[in-house]
C-alpha cells in the first residue's frame, strides 16, 4: 500500500515516483491548491494536489479534514527555494521535499475529532479517546520507548543465559502484602484464584527446579486504594538467579541500566552506581530513595544541643531521641505560605511542628526564628559552625525519634528543593544503590517482630548467628534498591535457601507451625529436597519507562492505564455483568445502592 | 560460586584448578571411593573424592545423597583410559575429564524425592512437585526452548518495526465468543472487570491510535470446560499491522516460522508454505487443518452413483447431498474391534454409520462389505476405477450434507492413519496456509447469519459487493489459519476499516443499532475518526512451542500448567478465601455444599 514511509524521502529521491499513505494532519489552502501534511507512525511529507497533474485529485483534496486516511501516488519534487521564497521545512526530516501528487484515494473519512492533537486536554477526554492521543508524537514516541526498553532488557538477559519463563496469572491468594484481586472459580463453586502481586514464589520453586536464571517480564496486580501514581495492573522486570552473591545481581542490573539507557535514549551512564547503607541513606538524605542531585544534607545536632536548657529538646535527647536540620542555602526569604506548608508537611509526617531559622545576616543577632531565643551564646555558635550558616540561608530542624526526624527532614527536604526550583534545568541521572535494610522491624503494638522485606530475605553474613541466637535487634538484610533520582527503580534479595536458618526466621516472627503450613506450605516443602543459594530482585518497568521518557507519570507510558478508580473510562470498565454469568459461577454481589457506585460521576 | 558450569570442562582443561557446584545426580562408591556425577543445568561433571586429596572431604562425601546441592574445588584431571580399562563416557561431553576433589562443601541437604528424576510417575505426582519434575533433562530443554521461541519472535518482529505493546489484563466482559473469566471490583461494588479471551479490540484500537505495527506475546483466557488440551489460562503471539493484505501476514508468518524452527531446533523449513482455500481442504482432507503428511484424500463419488438404486445414496444425492470415500490402502486386514471403533467415531461427528469395502482381492466378487452387493457391476467397476482399489485396500464411506461427510471421513482419515501408524517415524514438517474461510454461517435453528471469525472480519475483495447486497451465501473472509501437521497454529484476518461495509456487516448479522452500541460501542466509535486498513494474526505460543519441543501435550511446555479441572495442585489453588476478602469485594458465595466441589477426589 506504500512504498515509502512519511519520514523517509530526501532530496535524493527527488524524480521518483512513490506511493505514501497515512493520516491528514493538516490540509493548508494557497491560491486554490491544497497543501497537506501526511502524517504516520515515522513522521510528515508534505503533499500538494496541483490542478494540472491530476484535476479530479485536486478537486478531491478540497474535501479532506484533518485524519482523513488518504493514499497518494506522486513524484518527489524539491521544495521551491530562492533568495526571495523559501518553502522548505527545516523542522521535519522531510522538509527539502514534496510530493506532487498523480493520484489521490480517500481511504477512510474521519469525523471531526473531540479535541485537537496539537492542543493539551483534559486527561479524562485524553483516555476516552485514548486511540486518538495515541497519534500525538510524544504518547507514539513513548510507546516506541517503552518496546525498546523490554526489548533490550530480554537482549541483555538472554545474552547472560537468563531464561523467560512464564508464570500462573491465575494464581493463588497469599494471605501476606497487599489485598489480592480474586477471580471466582466456576469449576471450583466457592473457590477463588488471585492474581499474583508478584511471581515471587513461583521464581524461587523455579531456583529450586534447577533453572538457574529465570526472568519474566510480568504483570502483577493489587487491589489498593490508588492515590498517587499507582495502577491495579502494573509490570516488573522479574529476576531471579541461583550461586550468585549480591554483588552479581547488583552488576547485572547495573549493566541492564547501562544498556536500556543508551538503546532507548543514547544515554551513558555510569558503569557501577554508588552504593549507600540504608542507615547512611536515612541519616543523610532523611530517605531509603535518596535524590542526590542536590545537597541540603541533614546534619547531627545532638552535641550541638547535649546540654541545652531548651526543654523540647533536652527531653528529646534525654529519652534516646536525636535532632537534626538542614541548610536551604540562599532561602531566607521562604514565605510565610510556605513556611505554613512546610509545617504541614512534618505534621503529617509524625513531627510535633517544625522549628526554623531565616538567617538573614551572617550573625545569630540578625537571624528570625522562633526559637534561637532559647539558645545560649555557646549554642548558637556551635550550630552556625555545625550547619555553616551563611547570610541568607533557612535551618529547618526535626527533634524526636530517629526514625521520625530523618523521614520529616527528608520530606521537607525535597519540597524546599522543589520551591526553589533546584532541579528545574537538571538532567543528571544519579543512580544508586541502597542495601543492608534492616531485616525485621518491631511492632510495638503488636509486640512483634515482621519481616520488612518478606520471611525469605536473608540477613548479612555478620548477622547470621544473631538471627540463629534470637538476637533481632538491628539485623541487617541482604536487601538492596536501586534508586534513580530519588525514584525506587527496584529492590531485591538474597534469599534464606537453608532449613535451619529459615527455622530461626520463623521462630523470630513468631510463625507458629500451622501458620507455617498454611502460608508456605508447597515453597517450604520444595526447600526441603536441595534449594540452591539463590537471590533475584525486580524492576518497575512503568517507572523504569517514565524516567526513561522523562515523565512524570507512569499514565504517560502505559497505553491503556487505568484512571485513580481502577477504571478505564474509554471501554467502561469495570462494568455490571449479566446475572446469569455470577449464577454459573456461583457468586452474587451484596452490593447497597447507595454504596454502589462511589465516584457516581462515572 | 563457580568457574565453570558443569558441562564446559573439557581435555583441554586438564591441569586447571576449578569450582564447581550443582546437584548431586549420583553418588556411587567403587572400592570404598565415591563418584558422584555433578549436575547442572548445563549438565553432568564426575567428581571423585579420594581420600589422599583431602581425607575430610572424601569421607563427608560418603554421606553424599541424590539431590543434595554441593560445591567442590578440585583439579580437572584425565579419566583412565588404557587397553584394559576405559572409563571415560562418551554419552556426555565431559566425559574424558572428571574433578579430583580438594575441597567440599554441602551447600544445602535433600530428603528424599517423593520420586525418581529417571523413572515416569503419574501426572499427578509431577505436577504436585513441578518444581522437581523440572529437574529431569527434557523439561529443562522444553523450557530453554520456549524461551528461546519467544526471544526468536520478538527478535524478528523487532527487526520488522513492530512495537510490543502490552494491553490490560484487568479489562471488560465481552458478550461474544467464550465465557469471560471475571475479577470483583472492590472500588466499584457490583461491578467486574473481565480477563481477556485475546487482546482483539485492543489491538484494533492500537492500529486506530496509528501505531501501524503491534505485537504482544499475551496471556488471554477462557473459562471453557477443559475437555482435551487446553488451559484456563493461555499465550498467543499477538500481532496486528496497518496498510497490509493477507499476503504481508502471510509472509510475515513463514519468515518468523522459519526463524522460530531454525532458531530453537535447526530446523530448515520451506520459505513458504503451500496454499489451500477451505473448500479444497474440506474437499481434499476433510479438515480444516489437515494432515497432509499422507494421502487417504477423499474422493467425490457423485458421478459413480448418479443413477444408483441404493435407497440411502440416491435419496441422498436427491436431497443435495454428496458421497465421498477414503482409500486406506493395504488396511483391508483391519480388525473388527476396530471397525467399531471408527464407527462409533463416524456416528459421534453426526454419521448415520460407516459403509466400508475390504477389498481382500481385485475384483469386486472377492470384496467384503455390507453394502457391495446393492451396487451395479458398473457401479463396482466405476468405483473400482474411481478409488484405485487394488488388493488389500480399505474403502471407507461417507454419505449425507457436505459439511459432515468431509468432518465424518476427515476424521475417520486420522483414525486409520493412527491404526496403521503410518506417521510413527515421520520428521516431516508440513506447514500450510487454510484461506478463503466462509465468512458467516447460517443458523438453521434460529434462522439467522453468524459470524464464522469476528464481525470486523473483512470478506473477499470479489464478495465485498455481495455483502454490501446482502448475499450472503457463500461468502468468504479474507481469513486464514497456519497449520502444521494437522494442528492449526493459528489464524487472522484483515479487517473491515470502512464504515458503510461494517454497517452491511451488521445488518448481515442482524445486529440492532441498541446491540451494535453496547456490545461495539468504543470500537465502532474509534472507527469513525480515521481507521487504517488493517489486518492481524495470532499463533498459539503453547502448541507452537508443543510441536517444536516434539512433545504430545501444551502442559510439557508450560511452567506451572493446571490440571483439567483448572487446578494447580502443587499450591492447591483455586482455593476457598477469607470471609473478611469476599466482604471487601461486596459478594458472597451460594455454592450449595453438595455441587460445591465437583471434583471432590482434590
Amino acid at each position: 500500500m506504500r512504498t515509502h514511509h512519511c519520514n523517509e524521502l530526501r532530496s535524493s529521491d527527488i524524480g521518483s515516483t512513490v506511493t505514501l499513505i497515512g493520516w491528514v494532519q493538516s490540509a493548508r489552502d494557497h491560491g486554490g491548491v491544497i497543501f497537506t501534511d501526511l502524517r504516520d507512525r515515522e513522521g510528515l511529507t508534505q503533499c500538494v494536489f496541483h490542478p494540472e497533474e491530476n484535476a479530479e485529485a485536486a478537486k478531491l483534496s478540497h474535501t479532506l479534514r484533518q485524519e482523513d486516511v488518504i493514499q497518494v501516488v506522486g513524484l518527489v519534487a524539491a521544495r521551491l527555494k530562492t533568495d526571495d521564497v523559501d518553502t522548505t521545512n527545516s523542522d521535519i526530516a522531510t522538509g527539502e521535499i514534496e510530493i506532487v501528487v498523480k493520484e489521490l484515494k480517500i481511504v477512510n473519512k474521519a469525523e471531526v475529532l473531540p479535541f485537537q492533537l496539537d492542543k493539551e486536554v483534559h486527561e479524562d477526554l485524553r483516555m476516552k479517546y485514548r486511540y486518538l492521543d495515541m497519534r500525538r508524537p510524544k504518547m507514539a514516541r513513548n510507546m516506541k520507548l517503552r518496546h525498546r526498553i523490554t526489548k533490550t532488557t530480554r537482549d541483555v538477559l538472554d545474552e547472560d543465559g537468563f531464561l523467560e519463563i512464564e508464570t500462573p496469572i491465575l494464581s493463588k491468594s497469599t494471605p501476606e502484602g497487599a489485598r489480592d484481586f480474586l477471580v471466582p472459580s466456576r469449576m471450583h463453586p466457592g473457590s477463588f484464584y488471585a492474581l499474583p502481586q508478584a511471581p515471587q514464589q513461583y521464581k524461587q520453586l523455579l531456583m529450586v527446579g534447577g533453572i538457574e536464571k529465570y526472568f519474566q517480564i510480568a504483570r502483577c496486580f493489587r487491589d489498593e486504594d490508588l492515590r498517587a501514581d499507582r495502577q491495579p495492573e502494573f509490570t516488573q522486570i522479574d529476576i531471579e538467579a541461583s550461586f550468585v552473591n549480591q554483588d552479581d545481581i547488583i552488576g547485572l542490573i547495573e549493566k541492564l541500566m547501562g544498556r536500556i539507557f543508551k538503546e532507548s535514549i543514547n544515554a551513558d551512564i555510569p558503569a557501577s552506581f554508588e552504593r549507600i547503607t540504608y542507615q547512611d541513606a536515612m541519616n543523610r538524605f532523611g530517605s531509603d530513595k535518596p535524590d542526590t542531585r542536590f545537597g541540603y544534607e541533614l546534619t547531627e545536632l545532638d552535641a550541638v544541643f547535649s546540654t541545652t536548657k531548651f526543654k523540647v529538646f533536652s527531653s528529646i535527647l534525654k529519652s534516646g531521641g536525636c535532632i537534626k536540620a538542614i541548610n536551604a542555602k540562599g532561602f531566607a526569604g521562604i514565605s510565610s505560605g510556605q513556611v505554613d506548608k512546610l509545617t504541614k508537611l512534618a505534621i503529617e509526617a509524625g513531627a510535633k511542628g517544625l522549628a526554623y531559622i531565616q538567617a538573614r545576616g551572617e550573625t545569630p543577632d540578625t537571624w528570625r526564628s522562633p526559637i534561637t531565643k532559647l539558645f545560649t551564646e555557646q549554642e548558637l555558635a556551635d550550630l552556625k559552625e555545625a550547619m555553616n550558616i551563611e547570610a541568607g540561608d533557612l535551618i529547618l530542624f526535626g527533634a524526636g525519634d530517629w526514625e521520625t526526624v530523618c523521614d520529616v527532614l527528608g520530606r521537607v527536604r525535597l519540597k524546599v528543593a522543589e520551591y526553589q526550583k533546584i532541579l528545574e534545568d537538571n538532567t543528571d541521572l544519579n543512580f544508586l544503590w541502597v542495601t543492608e535494610f534492616p531485616l525485621l522491624a518491631y511492632d510495638a503494638e503488636d509486640d512483634k517482630w515482621n519481616a520488612v522485606h518478606h520471611p525469605f530475605t536473608r540477613p548479612v553474613p555478620e548477622d547470621e548467628e544473631k538471627l540463629r541466637k534470637g538476637e533481632l535487634e538491628g539485623l541487617r538484610a541482604q536487601a538492596y534498591d536501586v534508586v534513580l533520582n530519588g525514584y525506587e527503580l527496584g529492590g531485591g534479595s538474597i534469599r534464606i535457601h537453608e532449613a535451619d536458618l529459615q527455622e530461626a526466621m520463623f521462630d523470630a516472627l513468631g510463625v507458629t507451625p500451622e501458620e507455617k503450613v498454611e502460608m508456605f506450605g508447597h515453597i517450604l516443602d520444595a526447600f526441603k529436597y536441595g534449594a540452591p543459594p539463590h537471590g533475584g530482585v525486580a524492576l518497575g518497568l512503568d517507572r523504569v519507562s517514565m524516567l526513561v521518557a522523562g515523565e512524570e507519570s507512569i499514565r504517560e507510558v502505559i497505553a491503556f492505564p487505568k484512571n485513580n478508580k481502577g477504571s478505564d473510562i474509554m471501554s467502561d470498565s469495570p462494568a455490571e455483568v449479566d446475572f446469569k454469568q455470577l449464577r454459573e459461577l456461583r457468586i452474587q454481589t451484596v452490593a447497597k445502592k447507595p454504596q454502589a457506585q462511589p465516584d457516581s460521576a462515572k
